[in-house]
């Protein structure tokens, strides 16, 4: 259990780290959504691994096949599964943790909620099978086009390095011309820096991810429990690492007073719209037409690349020895990540919208 | 749709501010749980309106009848219905609203959605629904109780009052020592006074509630969409007016480096256990036994008890006159709720783990 | 878990037969329909106990009140609550089986199941959870209503008096003005007799619902599960003491070669139809726009008003009074509950089709 | 949607008749089951085409990867996925019914609703996505071999031939012994001349498969949705061609009266037994312990190898000739689908029934 989300727009990923394969059946996709492979390949790229020296240096393609679902270039309305092999597995890498626990990783949970576990390279617990949710987000994002909705995210933050500007102040399109994913040019070099040496000190850092929806039209999200942000936030928390979520004026807005907090409604050109945003673009769960933005807080990588104490199976104490390959922060690659966790969800409510009006 | 949560223990609630009830179904309570009655109402009653100076006035006793699934003073397993009649409605002083949208209200979202509203105090996005949900909490309580596990939230900020001492330097008992419910007398003392003065403005002020819960097994949450985090964090921001959620380092984390925030296992009396527990309990989206702990970012009520500047349905500039009775701040009253929504989704893993092992 | 039903128009009721009151929530009804609670009483009333001498004459006005989801005489599209009181209880009836198992009823199976069960008529084995599924029913075929499409439903067998005709030959409407719901007046006649003899008998027996929707545009029903007439089956399976469904050709069609069995296409007016309909208006489990039929087999009531063998909770030999109140057969009273649970998949099914295409 | 079922124990298949493959992701299946590639492929081979002289000519070794889930011989709890690539396709043979639509086929359903097509071989709606469901069978038979639980299928009609034995009177284990899985020897020789003189007629005929589960522990099956029988009715009637369900007494309960209906319990060794098994094992919708029985109708195949009247996307009047490769009669290959059918629903209610009892 655990390993689908959606409603109507609903996935099932599958796959181990060091397995034959991962992927993901999408379920629910509408028929007639033009079908682009190559940006789904794009988009595959930017999350994996290899793609820079602040990134894990294990070498896969990530190239995806098409199983089901598409004919003449068209969803058919029909599940759409998504294959991609693991090629650079080295499972033996990790014989030697085969017995033991890794502090901070899921090695003893697993454990004892299964009674067993695929310990290579921490099995379903990788960040491996987020893969697969890039590239059903991907097909997400190709169904949003058709509505003119598009998900951007970014680095607003590494270890301390904290970027100062709302994400009206920047240019966005930046984000892509640099290997941290910060489209702040001269905080992108300061975090580089940063994550390059935390890398050479064998040591990880953690980081926060900012994304920004817009085009969303009124109305999506549903109440009580299903509201927009809830399932946004239940989507950021699933990827591995990440803990804490909050979106519009978030804890900082905790301090104002609703005098201050309130979003004032106006009409231009026939189209109500709010003079300021704390709301993020959610009113009672429920899109309002302004932007949605959010931010996403990741912890430091568990795995070092140096030696930490630990006990094994039996309870005696052990050393766990840093080898495997990992990211020094996991930032940078999950920008993609989170960018096709939000296209999930919206894809999902944009057609439980549909059915709200007789 | 969405006004249903959780997979196997799991509720259904329903009702409207100014209707005629509201209430819930609980679906999935195993059999033979003791049903204590009165602990239910000493739930509801933490939550009710009119309760202190800091609350609103709006006069509910919130007293429950047990519509089914109860047999001898103990559940059946069978749905459990409770139901809440609303009392003090004075739907006319809504009627000034009936074509205005409130800001930062759901007034405009849901007639986006809906094409058409119930606007007296907020229909079924108002706060009045959580109590639905506090009753189906305490009975998640009742169950959890047999397996020795305990819920405590209480209020650790308000507006810029922030506790600065983390829940093992705190007494949690003495939270419902005091009408804030911060554990801290003297920080409580002050948020009163704060609450108070927002209140004599007739203005609103945000919060924070944190939560710990103790005495939870290895094994519960399952990968990789139903960490347990994730769901805690979808339960949180589904509260009215959340619009925050970060567990164990949180946000903070992210500045650590690995070797520090990393959480060093040892064995004690058999027991595994951490050294330290950044992880708030939670590895791989997995319970490991320790600490479960989480805090809730909560805005500054949308209703002020003055005017605001508008539209209406025509997109016509008006005024919208603060009737109505509201909180200055939630957080008080939040506490219970937050209490019962991670109830209710401990409730659902202890369940759902039950599958794990052949 | 199991007490709640759809996908999208999805009800989850609640209520023992001789607790404090039976109900249901019903969530997913888009926003904007004509609630008409006239029509949902006079459907409750066609099921309701004591309605004619060869019904059970247990006294229950089935009285219902709207809790939720309706203002200003629409749906609000938030969920619907209706209850129903329990007036005629008389649950003393039923301290004689408090210890032992009547045979063919749950009472063995409950207490196996939970460990301990609520004896009285029933609890929530009894068909008196029905009543809740007629109320849910009359608001799915109001909403039906304004697509043009209607569900009728007649007793088509009682014990072996069989209807030989099929529903093209008879006048549908005629079934509501006799008391076993039976179109064919001679048939009627015969049927009420028969079943008036097994009443006498202090006996029960068995019968057949045949029902046919009307007005169903092509698309309803999801492949390759979900296909409109195995929730067709699934929904009338869960009705109590039904043993068996059929759609189109059904059993005897096994026997008729394929070159027979084809339903032709052809065009009329534009519109495309087929020449037979042996299909039952299901083709790859979706609706082709052809008129849908099947029949559902209920078993004689389990209930007799005569002393039978049976064993206690401890396994030794007893004796189970006939007491209580019961049909002699279901069939009569079956008919609107048919009707009412087709009617709530047809809801279901338009609204998922809404997401099929782009 | 649609191609999901089960609530813990969940299956999601993917795939086309003429696509590349296709599969099958296994959800909930708990840790620790040992898995067993021999018997998985085994199953797959049952239900394979071009196994004797009248099944379909097409060639599909169906052998199938194991991509995830399993580690040391063992299921891990998490997503077990399988694929069965696609080996002879000859799509070709269905460009000429590109642009028509096949009498009593989906292609017309298949086309209102998705708006487009994948008409080769049928696409998504052929009967060859029923080999994931027999490999995801085939696991959940070995999780309910665990348990002593066992499921056996065979065919007890082939046109108007009908076994007029109930399963008691028979050695079932005699089914697997003949191409038509009859285990009657002499009515199956009869059977086979029927099938292969339809097939010499290039035409075809339907069928009857009986099922019989034992070992099956009281307590399986919800109220009052989820009826154990509900869910297998739902599972059968999910089959491609299946036009009815009847489990216990079925249809022809329906003239018996409930004196002679009812099973009476008795005790033996301690153990409560009834003494007939009108019920199907199966009371209130929950199991009994008894033996569960039911019979699943299959109407005559709709592809004919000869030329039938039709008409095209435009409406207009065509031929549509019998080309591609077919079975003449699908029962003897869907004994072995009805099984994993029926497997699934069980090993689902046994995981369901863990959380009955506090």
């Amino acid at each position: 259990m655990g390993s689908s989300y959606g409603k109507i727009f609903s996935i099932s990923t599958f796959g181990e780290s060091h397995g034959k394969a991962i992927g993901v059946v999408i379920e629910g996709c509408p028929a007639g959504v033009p079908f682009d492979e190559t940006f789904i390949q794009q988009e595959l790229s930017r999350r994996k691994p290899g793609q820079s020296k602040i990134t894990t240096n294990r070498q896969e393609a990530d190239e995806f096949e098409v199983l089901s679902g598409v004919f003449d270039g068209k969803t058919t309305g029909t599940p759409i599964a998504l294959l991609i092999r693991n090629q650079d597995q080295r499972s033996k890498d990790y014989s030697h943790i085969a017995d033991r626990y890794r502090p901070s990783h899921a090695d003893y949970t697993y454990q004892q909620k299964y009674g067993l576990r695929d310990y290579r390279g921490g099995g379903r617990s990788s960040a491996r099978e987020t893969a697969a949710r890039v590239a059903a987000g991907a097909v997400a994002k190709l169904f949003l086009k058709e509505y003119g909705i598009t998900v951007q995210a970014y680095v607003s933050q590494a270890g301390a390095l904290k970027l100062n500007k709302n994400y009206q102040e920047l240019d966005l399109s930046l984000a892509e011309t640099n290997i941290v994913r910060c489209p702040d040019q001269n905080m992108a070099e300061k975090m580089i820096e940063l994550i390059d040496s935390v890398r050479k000190d064998r040591d990880t850092i953690g980081g926060v991810v900012s994304a920004v929806i817009k085009g969303t039209p009124a109305g999506l999200g549903e109440p009580v429990f299903d509201r927009l942000h809830a399932e946004l936030g239940k989507a950021m928390l699933s990827i591995n690492a990440c803990k804490g979520f909050e979106y519009g004026s978030g804890f900082d807005g905790v301090s104002l007073r609703g005098s201050e907090h309130n979003d004032v409604f106006y009409t231009e050109d026939g189209k109500v719209k709010t003079q300021t945003n704390f709301s993020g673009g959610i009113q009672g769960g429920i899109s309002n037409g302004e932007d949605i933005y959010f931010r996403a807080a990741f912890k430091p990588v568990a795995t070092l690349m140096k030696d930490q104490e630990s006990i094994n199976e039996a309870g005696e104490k052990v050393t766990v020895s840093g080898k495997g390959r990992h990211d020094p922060c996991v930032v940078p690659r999950a920008v993609p990540i989170v960018e096709a966790m939000a296209a999930l969800v919206l894809a999902d409510f944009l057609l439980r919208n549909r059915c709200s009006q007789k």
